[in-house]
């Protein structure tokens, strides 16, 4: 277990280095769901109620949120919550069902709806938020572990709002992007607002970085994403430039998206084992750090599989500008005994070796 | 409806040259499952039982091959079965449950299993397979349309026979390919003997060509399709060079592996949506034929959005060595009437126009 904090302060941390595509003294590793079933002291503190009931208290949040880290010995918390916690505040009636994921009883069918959609006050729609983050950057300040604050990105939003359940076609998504643009823009226009300001009241309140989550962007093809999600997701991250926090755009499936992606606004773009991470590279640009890639489900194979993709993420990744993640969030079944020694193998690490290696030539 | 049909003998067809990548006087046209619930004559005629008893009535099975080539006028029948056809017929223990997908009852754990594999005798084991395909050949001699026979790819087949039900992470499919390379490998070894026979018989029955369906292959790494996929689908190629029928290669998401799927063997590549087919034809090289790519959940949305991405997809396709395709199955919800007027559309372009159009510049 890497349960060894060095007391830096967050500017200079090896996370918030990364993000900026600084060198530091070691690659930072966090996971996506590092706060979830995985881990028993999560499923004792957690119980069995709504998640959607549980983030509203804010000492349990914190509790939740701070378990991973000192569990495994990640360079980053996420606050623990979820991306639909903004909507359901302001009443669009959308639960979580466990399984099955966000579900909504009465779907965005027209500009009716629109009026559904009303702006998010963090401090009184989600004080639980506010408090639970003001919490968290009191407790993360000692050991210098930045705190990332997170929304999800409008297309990935406006996704279970039409769908009302989960999907695997998003059919009536795209049928809706592409035949009511209109309509479409003012869904995706307002659920911007609506990240921008969670986003927003989550930096003020002490996260020190904020991912965007647009999970089934991937689902888009390149003409879809350009005219239908790209430019509400510059708009959240336009909202939030002036605050200076590191602003990291994720997506499954995005191989092809990710030269736009960079062109966001996002200073971090995330990255899923279906591209390798200089692959990657040489999409986003020199500019942009990147995030990721190793896949969650690779976590389930015997160390030796693991130690060994990893240790290709990271020669690939090579060592600058590099924040070593998972492909997507950390797998209920996953044994956290290796996600412990995955940290460990990644600090133990020198990322000046690996940005002197050449990638290697064959895609393993 | 495009219900004229040209009096050419298979080899002359439009398929059958785009399979080549000859030029022909139009853009050949067919849909992944092109018989199925959109069409209300599917509907009536299949029933409610399962789809591994409706694919023993070698009569019935040429009707439903048969009914999307005269409604709606396509440039190639695909024979009506199942990818588990074959592994059920050899008593693995494999059922489709309506709305599921294959489920197995007990799953491939060990190298006990591979006992269960025992080779195909495609005579003995699935003679309706034959017998339609014969049916369907003769039927088709007259109109020149050619006949599709198709197969599983061994990864794809294998995801179904570990995982035992549907999975969106192939956890168990992936650790197994990593930690029991041996295992794997004898795995993917005998279904890749299992389908080379199940299509060599459907060839020597009639079939002008054929598909090998890798539907989940991207799912994998580059370098996991590199190791664990692409040995056994080019092995099932392989045994079936001799025969000179052009063969297909498809799946999903698998815009980083097209370089590595351009050198199993296949004439033709398919294409999902989240590739322009003017990219996937740099990836691919230009010796091989591109298949696709229009979104199927596209063709929920109104006609002028389906028209709109159906010419952006031809004029990418570039006249030569394209079928025109969905990027995946028709969903049970199309309109059929949309897929008629979208075949009018592919036979309405002069592919001599596309070829000598120069791709656009940006990504639609």
């Amino acid at each position: 277990m890497s349960g060894i904090v060095v007391a830096v302060s967050p500017p200079d941390s090896a996370f918030m280095r990364a993000c900026r595509n600084e060198p530091a003294d070691r690659v930072p590793v966090w996971f996506m769901r590092q706060a979830g079933r995985a881990l028993p002291e999560y499923r004792s503190a957690r119980g069995t109620g709504s998640i959607l009931q549980t983030v509203q208290h804010a000492e349990l949040v914190a509790e939740l949120t701070m378990q991973p880290v000192e569990h495994y010995g990640v360079d980053a918390a996420i606050l623990f919550s979820d991306i639909v916690v903004p909507i359901s505040a302001i009443g669009f009636g959308v639960d979580i069902e466990p399984g099955v994921g966000p579900v909504v009883s009465s779907p965005f069918r027209s500009s009716e709806d629109l009026r559904r959609l009303r702006p998010l006050e963090p401090e009184e729609d989600t004080p639980y938020v506010t408090e639970a983050t003001r919490i968290l950057s009191r407790e993360l300040a000692s050991s210098g572990i930045p705190l990332i604050g997170f929304a999800g990105a409008p297309f990935t939003l406006a996704s279970y709002l039409i769908e009302g359940g989960p999907s695997r076609t998003f059919a009536r998504t795209k049928s809706l992007m592409r035949s009511e643009p209109v309509l479409w823009a003012d869904l995706v226009d307002a659920l911007a607002d609506i990240s921008a300001a969670s986003l927003r009241s989550q930096i003020l309140a002490g996260a020190a970085a904020v991912q965007l989550f647009d999970s089934w962007a991937g689902a888009l093809s390149p003409a879809d994403y350009l005219s239908g999600a790209l430019p509400a997701t510059k708009k959240v991250f336009d909202a939030i430039n002036d605050l200076g926090a590191p602003r990291i755009l994720f997506g499954v499936g995005t191989g092809e998206l990710l030269a736009q992606m960079a062109s966001s606004g996002a200073e971090v773009i995330g990255v899923d084992w279906h591209v390798t991470l200089d692959a990657a590279r040489k999409r986003v640009g020199p500019n942009r750090a990147l995030q990721g890639n190793l896949d969650p489900a690779i976590c389930l194979a015997p160390w030796d599989v693991v130690a060994h993709d990893a240790a290709d993420a990271l020669g690939r990744g090579g060592g600058v500008g590099h924040i070593f993640n998972l492909g997507h969030g950390v797998l209920p079944e996953t044994d956290p005994a290796t996600l412990e020694r995955l940290v460990d193998l990644v600090h133990s690490v020198d990322p000046a070796e690996l940005s002197s290696r050449m990638p290697p030539g064959d895609p393993r």
